[in-house]
C-alpha cells in the first residue's frame, strides 16, 4: 500500500467486474456526481457480497444515509423501493448484507485502524479540511488503490424483530384528503394527522390544483 | 378511457422518453421486478417533472417507501444517497419535485376519484383481493392505457424546516467501537449506544472478523 497514487489506470482495484473508471462512469450517472463516499461504497459491496454464498436472496442494511446506500441500490438488487434495503441514521461509514431468512451474514467498514493517518482518505473521512481545501484528485486515487484494503469484515447476525417482511395492512381512503391510506395509521392518513410536509396543504388543494 | 385494455403496444402511454415496454425492462433491472406500483410512479414522476421549469435544481418526496422512491430514482437525478430524495412513511402513493432552494413544486398523488371503480387498478391499490387473485396481466395493460390519467397534480410550498440541507457536522471516533461518527449523536456511537440491529454485536466483532 503506498501513499503516493500514480496516474496509471491499471493500478486501481477493480469493482466486482467494474474497472474503477468504469464505476465513476455508472456512479456519476445514478448519482449524479462520483462521491468519494460511493466509490469506497462501490469496493464495500463488492466486499460483502464475497461473503455472502451464491444463491442466497440476501437484503442488505446500510448504517448511514450517505451514500452507501446508493452503492448497494447501484450493486445488488436491493432498493429503498423494494424494501430489501434498510437505512439506520448512524452516521457509520458500514453496511450489511444478511440472508434475509436467516438473518445471517457480513458487516462491511471502514476501519480507521487500516486507513494510512496521512492519507487524503483520513482527511475526507474525519473533515480534518473543509471540503474546498481538500485534493480531490488525490483522494479518488487513493480510493481506487487502496480499495478494501481500508475496510474490516465481520459476520453478523440481524435481531429477529428486524427480519421481519414489512407489510401495508389493510388500505382504507382518508375521509380529510380522499386519498388510499394504511388504516393501520388511525383513523385519518399521517399526513392529515398534521405531519405533512407541505405549507397550508389543505387550503392550497383546491385553490392551486391543475386542470386535466 | 377504457375499462378493456386491448394487446396494441401503441395503446400504451409514453413513460417521459421510455415506451411502456422499455420502462418496464430498466424497473426489472433496478427494482427487481416491475412491480405495479413501480410503473405508475414512472408516471406519476414524469407528470410532475413537466410542471417543473427547465433548469430548475429540484429535489423529491415520496410519502410512502414502496416502489415510488424507485421510480424517482431512476427518473430524476434524485436519490436517498445524494441526499435529494426525502421519504416520508405515510403509506400514501404520492410524490413532490420543488425547487430545492424556494420549496415551491408539485404533488402528484393517485386520485382514487379518477380510477374506475371496476379496474384492476382499484382492486389493487385497495387490495380488495389477495395479491395472488388478481390480475396481474389486466392490472399491468391498465397501468400503461391509463397512463397519468388517474392522478392529479397541485402546487405544494415545501415547510421551510424541511429545506435545510444535511449536514454531518463534527465527526469523531467512538470510543466503544472505534469507527467514525457524527459527534452531535452523543459521547459514543448510535450502535453502540444500543441501537445496533445486530445480535451480540460487540461479542461478535472479536470473534468472527475474517482475517485478511
Amino acid at each position: 500500500m503506498t501513499q503516493s497514487p500514480s496516474n496509471t489506470a491499471s493500478m486501481y482495484k477493480m469493482i466486482g467486474n467494474h474497472t474503477f473508471d468504469q464505476f465513476i462512469n455508472i456512479a456519476t450517472q445514478f448519482h449524479n456526481y462520483p462521491a468519494p463516499g460511493l466509490l469506497i461504497g462501490g469496493y464495500m459491496v463488492e466486499e460483502a457480497k464475497l461473503h455472502i454464498p451464491e444463491g442466497t436472496l440476501y437484503e442488505a442494511l446500510s448504517e448511514t444515509s450517505w451514500c452507501l446506500p446508493d452503492a448497494i441500490q447501484m450493486l445488488t438488487p436491493c432498493t429503498i423501493g423494494n424494501g430489501w434495503l434498510r437505512i439506520m441514521h448512524f452516521g457509520l461509514f458500514a453496511l450489511s448484507l444478511y440472508d434475509k431468512y436467516t438473518g445471517k451474514g457480513v458487516r462491511v467498514w471502514l476501519d480507521l485502524d487500516k486507513i494510512p493517518q496521512a492519507s487524503e482518505i483520513m482527511t475526507w473521512l474525519l473533515k480534518r479540511k473543509p471540503k474546498g481545501d481538500q485534493d480531490s484528485d488525490r483522494l479518488r486515487k487513493e480510493i481506487g488503490m487502496f480499495g478494501s484494503d481500508i475496510m474490516s469484515v465481520r459476520t453478523i447476525t440481524l435481531q429477529d424483530e428486524l427480519l421481519t417482511k414489512r407489510r401495508k395492512g389493510i388500505i382504507a381512503r382518508c375521509p380529510v384528503c380522499g386519498e388510499a391510506y394504511p388504516s393501520k395509521h388511525g383513523p385519518i392518513c399521517r399526513s392529515c394527522q398534521g405531519e405533512s410536509p407541505y405549507v397550508q396543504a389543505s387550503s392550497q388543494k383546491a385553490s392551486a390544483a391543475f386542470p386535466r
